[in-house]
């Protein structure tokens, strides 16, 4: 089996040496915010420390919490028994996997994509099936392709607000991918960890249109929380249970500090739309600029906060590429094979996680270097 | 597939409901401290809230620190590199089980035992192969019992110390079980959560006989760190790159925080060899008082915090004994269902992991009321 590493990795470590030795680093190479927590949960987290002794423990107000938020933000009730916490995204998704599929089911994804959907398909003997995505469908999966798969896949892997692209599913497509997939019985696990981190007004969760789909969301991203490795999984009720017991064998409870602040962190609504904001205007910045950089060819994100460039009038290796940008003018952005192992190498991801003075200074030391390579 | 939940978490809400109806409960039920961090490690948790947005990361000191823990302890040389730092002892075995098997693959490991082994593989489509294990070789598996399996399995989950028991394996005969592995082929996955909880000398690590096994170790006993989720996979040399690139995939880092903390608490001498003494005393409180009680067969555990009692005499169904003991007298045990399907409906375990006047106080309503039953 082939599980590969993130080669994002070599970056940041090019990137830390660099800095290391005294240069000035910008970091555009990670999905994550340059944030920290809310600074609420902050303090939620510094009393927790002095008065618990912190057990093994999963938090029954922070189920109720989440299973709150899909009916303010989408008007779907979820019961909380259907919520599993997780320590992030990345075991949610492990446990969606294990939960309702047997090794050697065929899994359909989206090429590009993060990562770790095909190497985690691959770790459990499960069989991705990616879909070549061109800027046609703005790299997404659409209701045509899963209809066109011959025989239909056990399962499907949906991400919107996806990475690398940012690029949000309408909420049309979604509806007519919940139908495909129930007329062919498929599976369908939705990431949906970039919610929250939209420029194009509300994202709809797959759960309006496919109640038994697996849903997955995380900390991570919209409350800024990475490093505290706290996330959940929406499971069907029918397979609730068996989510539980795996749960509670694979991966026993998430951190008892992070579900305690998680919580707090819920209601810290400035602070976290204060970020968006932020997201929006670098945004708006790196939208603007990047034509006169000479990349043109960009799917404008809706959501998440990722630009997916191609630099194929400039290269046919972008972690080579990524390598000279960043020693040349201490950007640090992600290469394309880490997305698509196919078309990956003629393309960059950019994260815009960052302050909008770094955006700023990002733009103005890239403007001469791809200046001079044109 | 089956995979069983934790009984012991029935017994352990029953205790919660007791306890919000104003009843004292003492909670002997679950596998973990009822102490919290070490101070130092609080202290540096405090400082770390306060200054660091806390991304995702991985330690290298904290990997340096645990490679210098088996030199320290064992004087056996680890590359840091070997270490992949875990969200804890569960997904450490996650980890290893993925790298090392393929589906189908037959796993030998004692019965009794920890019930997610058996489940874990279970879930990874793995075949467990339980030997049981009765008072002749404490409960352990033997060199004999691997020597004697037709066909040899393709691994061995070993654990010494033990849960449910506390037993362990004797230098002599871990050496004996890593050679009949190397002459039979069978990879070894060694946990060795327990460490560091000894009331018969030092534990020896699988990696003094066997170079080329898995181990696993965690934050959550030793360290009383349970909560933090925090643990580590030492990975054979040939297998490092594949943890890498699983981790990675699968789970992404640990927490940052704890991380951080759990550096600290590695130097937390005093106070951690204190928790040990508390529970040597508690261990010679429930050694001596459990024959009144006619509590005759068990097995004295030598390392750990457990007590696992033969209750045969008084009962074929461990889950309901213990309802009904935690009832009438406050005091939560876990049933012996969880850690062996076969034999543990006339067994139940202790943890003696509490204050040692709470020991006290259990001893002294369980006397009369283990007298009115016989």
């Amino acid at each position: 089996m082939t599980v590969e590493p993130f080669r994002a990795i070599a970056i940041s470590r090019l990137a830390h040496r660099l800095k290391t030795e005294g240069r000035s680093i910008i970091h555009m190479e990670f999905g994550q915010p340059s944030t920290g927590a809310p600074a609420a949960a902050i303090a939620r987290a510094h009393q927790v420390l002095d008065a618990d002794a912190m057990g093994y423990w999963e938090s029954p107000a922070l189920r109720e919490r989440i299973a709150r938020l899909y009916d303010q933000r989408h008007g779907v009730a979820v019961d909380p028994d259907r919520v599993v916490l997780t320590n992030g995204a990345s075991p949610a998704l492990v446990l969606a996997l294990t939960v309702r599929f047997r090794p050697g089911d065929r899994v359909a994804l989206a090429r590009p994509g993060y990562v770790a959907y095909r190497n985690t398909l691959r770790a459990l003997h499960l069989e991705p099936v990616e879909i070549a995505c061109g800027a046609e469908s703005r790299f997404q999966l659409t209701a045509a392709h899963l209809a066109a798969l011959d025989p239909a896949p056990a399962g499907v892997i949906i991400a919107s607000p996806a990475n690398p692209t940012g690029t949000i599913i309408p909420d049309a497509e979604l509806a007519a991918i919940a139908e495909v997939c129930r007329r062919r019985g498929i599976a369908i696990v939705s990431d949906e960890i970039y919610h929250g981190l939209s420029y194009v007004g509300p994202t709809a969760s797959m759960l309006q249109f496919a109640p038994d789909a697996f849903v997955i969301n995380s900390f991570s991203k919209y409350w800024s929380m990475a490093g505290w490795r706290l996330g959940w999984l929406v499971t069907p009720a029918p397979h609730t249970e068996t989510a539980r017991a795996h749960i509670g064998n694979l991966f026993l409870t998430p951190p008892s500090l992070s579900q305690h602040a998680g919580l707090v962190a819920m209601d810290a609504h400035d602070e976290l739309e204060g970020h968006v904001r932020t997201y929006a205007r670098n945004r708006d910045l790196m939208l603007d600029a990047l034509p006169s950089l000479g990349l043109r060819k960009i799917a404008p994100p809706d959501g998440a906060f990722y630009i997916w460039a191609d630099i194929g009038h400039l290269t046919d290796d972008s972690l080579a590429f990524c390598e000279r940008m960043l020693r040349d003018t201490g950007v640090a952005a992600a290469p394309g094979v880490d997305f698509d192992p196919v078309e990956g190498r003629r393309f960059i991801r950019f994260s815009f996680a960052v302050s909008t003075d770094e955006v700023q200074e990002a733009l103005d030391r890239l403007r001469p270097w791809f200046a001079a390579l044109g």
